[in-house]
């Protein structure tokens, strides 16, 4: 094991009927003037959002709304939402949604307070000092953003999309996890949110890092029930205690607890980037193209951890087979699982068009440099050559 | 799963060296004046403390020094630590030890800063309001008190040894976890711990809330893992990953997120602290021997989680076996584990008489009442004839 700092200081509030508790829980935080973000209108319509303005009320704190965040959330957007926290003199954003919403209040809390172009916390040209407090209401178990002081952002201009992580700035200050408030989800979007948790397990369980046993113990644990929680979701989408568990593991896959005293890996996601950058598809639904591909790729490079994946996870029973069959079963076992989950495994179904490799090759290189990942460290070329297995 | 709030704020400073980090952890919570606690004289003599009173110094931190605490820390010793505490005009308390010693730290940063009796705190007949900040150096893996809100106070005068939970309170703002500085721990200790840990998850898992498989299946692997390092370090008592294990695993086992979203059960706990508070035995072999008599009682009253527990972490195998015999086995391997730890299953053994069983139900009954536990509630009848099975 590495030597690790673990810090979530998080108040995660689970539970039904969690978010009449979000103006007590702001108010806490010393929130005078809320901004309060989300996406489209479906947290209007069900009610959510007026549910959560009455409770600020209750505490005597003003909000003003800041709607209208899309998936892949973009630069653009972020620099208005600092425009309008800023004019309006917020003290405390309050994100309602998923990973979009969240990484984009956590953007504008690092962009609001400087004179520092936001982008340059991300693409590396800054370090913030600062970031304004953040609050989350989450109604979509994927990213994990509610516990991690991750943030990702697409800048549509240079079509680049970045992952940044200062979890001293960034740990939101509470996360109001209702299940329930997921029970109305669109099935492929609970899909996308669980083919996410799950690789944000995998970039921190394949490491080389030796000595691993008690964080694979419980990161195995955790991707055994997600996997089983998700079957019983295609069947019974309101199922309480089976959203409860993909809440409570998106948040576990994401807060570090998985990663502690090992080098992460992350190829995946970054790989994955360029395609959501460049084709705008849901980054779950890229992973589930992406994640196989890499495991074939790093299957005789590295086969280790992919051989202990297929046992102990996909529950491969290893009598009588060599390392090769059990880890190319383990692979199958989970393109049948994004299978049943309603995905595809191949890139060109998912983008609906010869996807442009030569393009998501030359971003990735000029975001990431020569080398991906730890796992197996790939080359460029070995980066070309896992999009082609994806296709 | 059970509506649950979450909150470790801890920071967790784990690895090699790490202690060399204290001043300046000290420092981020504007300590100026630390009051140095801490046990025997092994800290002294190994050079842990000269090393942290310089990790101070080079912050321009001052310190006083509070040794000679006691396993089964005294309330004495907390009122002594309270007036040396506010003659000082220390405004953080630094322990440097296990359970013992943390806890008294966190009985002090309650009775320091009011009028109020600290005990009060502890036998119910006060609420604290507030807290000095404490950090810790853990050299004991055992109590999870680095990262808990609980602490364990015995008073001589009354007889009694109870144990408080003020999460939002105690959390210490820091813990330096350093499994190099365990390894010369008598062997007797690392068991004591191990067997604690593992206890704090079974007061846990043993629990009657319905659907709880994530959190069964991560505290599974957790225990599962300890005790397969325990063994380890019986004849490598300086393997570090061990150690390392054992240490991050009492963390967990008792922060809090092993018990997410459930009700739990603590009857092994209090049965035990009648014994340690009558006979001054390690909290640790207390347990060791009151768990399989308690798991005993409960096999026919409520036999499921104990037959999940024989299957999935004792490694029965169930095949052609009745729940009844699957949980006899089950218990009979604990037990054989707990002897492979050199500790002894027998009460009698333990305490080297012939215990007082009278007056150990007669304090259980004046300290928690007519009803006790959860998983199966016991009657002061049912205690009596655990402490029987316990002979």
């Amino acid at each position: 094991m590495e030597n690790f700092t673990f810090w979530s200081p998080t108040e995660f509030v689970f539970g039904r009927d969690t978010e009449s508790r979000t103006g007590e829980l702001a108010s806490r935080c010393g929130a005078k003037k809320v901004m309060l973000l989300f996406g489209g209108g479906s947290a209007e319509r069900s009610g959510l959002l007026p549910r959560i303005r009455t409770s600020l009320k209750e505490q005597g704190i003003d909000y003003v709304d800041f709607g209208g965040i899309r998936p892949n959330p973009t630069a653009d957007k972020v620099y208005e939402g600092i425009e309008v926290a800023r004019r309006e003199n917020v003290d405390f954003l309050l994100a309602v949604g998923g990973g979009s919403v969240i990484d984009t209040a956590k953007a504008i809390a690092l962009g609001a307070p400087t004179d520092v172009d936001f982008w340059k916390f991300y693409n590396g040209e800054a370090m913030p000092q600062t970031a304004m407090p953040v609050g989350v209401v989450l109604t979509i178990p994927a990213a994990g953003s509610e516990g991690s002081g991750n943030s990702v952002i697409t800048n549509e201009k240079t079509l680049q999309k970045i992952s940044v992580r200062y979890p001293m700035l960034l740990r939101p200050k509470f996360a109001v996890m209702n299940p329930e408030l997921t029970m109305t989800l669109p099935a492929e979007q609970t899909a996308y949110g669980i083919v996410d948790m799950l690789c944000h397990i995998y970039e921190r369980y394949f490491s080389n890092t030796p000595a691993t046993e008690l964080v694979d113990g419980y990161s195995e644990a955790i991707m055994r029930d997600v996997m089983d929680q998700a079957m019983t979701l295609r069947y019974q989408p309101d199922n309480y205690d089976a959203r409860a568990d993909v809440m409570w593991a998106g948040t576990l896959a994401h807060n570090g607890i998985c990663g502690v005293g090992k080098t992460e890996d992350w190829a995946s996601h970054r790989l994955e980037h360029e395609i959501s950058a460049i084709y705008d598809v849901p980054h779950g639904a890229g992973l589930a193209v992406i994640v196989p591909a890499w495991m074939k790729f790093c299957a005789k490079r590295n086969p280790d951890k992919l051989w202990k994946f297929a046992i102990n996870v996909m529950a491969v029973d290893p009598t009588g087979h060599d390392t090769e069959e059990i880890i190319s079963e383990g692979i199958s076992r989970l393109e049948d699982f994004y299978h049943d989950l309603g995905l595809t495994t191949s890139m060109r179904e998912l983008v609906g068009t010869e996807p442009d490799i030569d393009a998501m090759v030359k971003s990735l290189e000029r975001n990431m440099g020569k080398v991906l990942g730890n796992y197996v460290p790939l080359s460029m070329e070995d980066c070309r050559e896992i999009y082609h297995m994806a296709l």
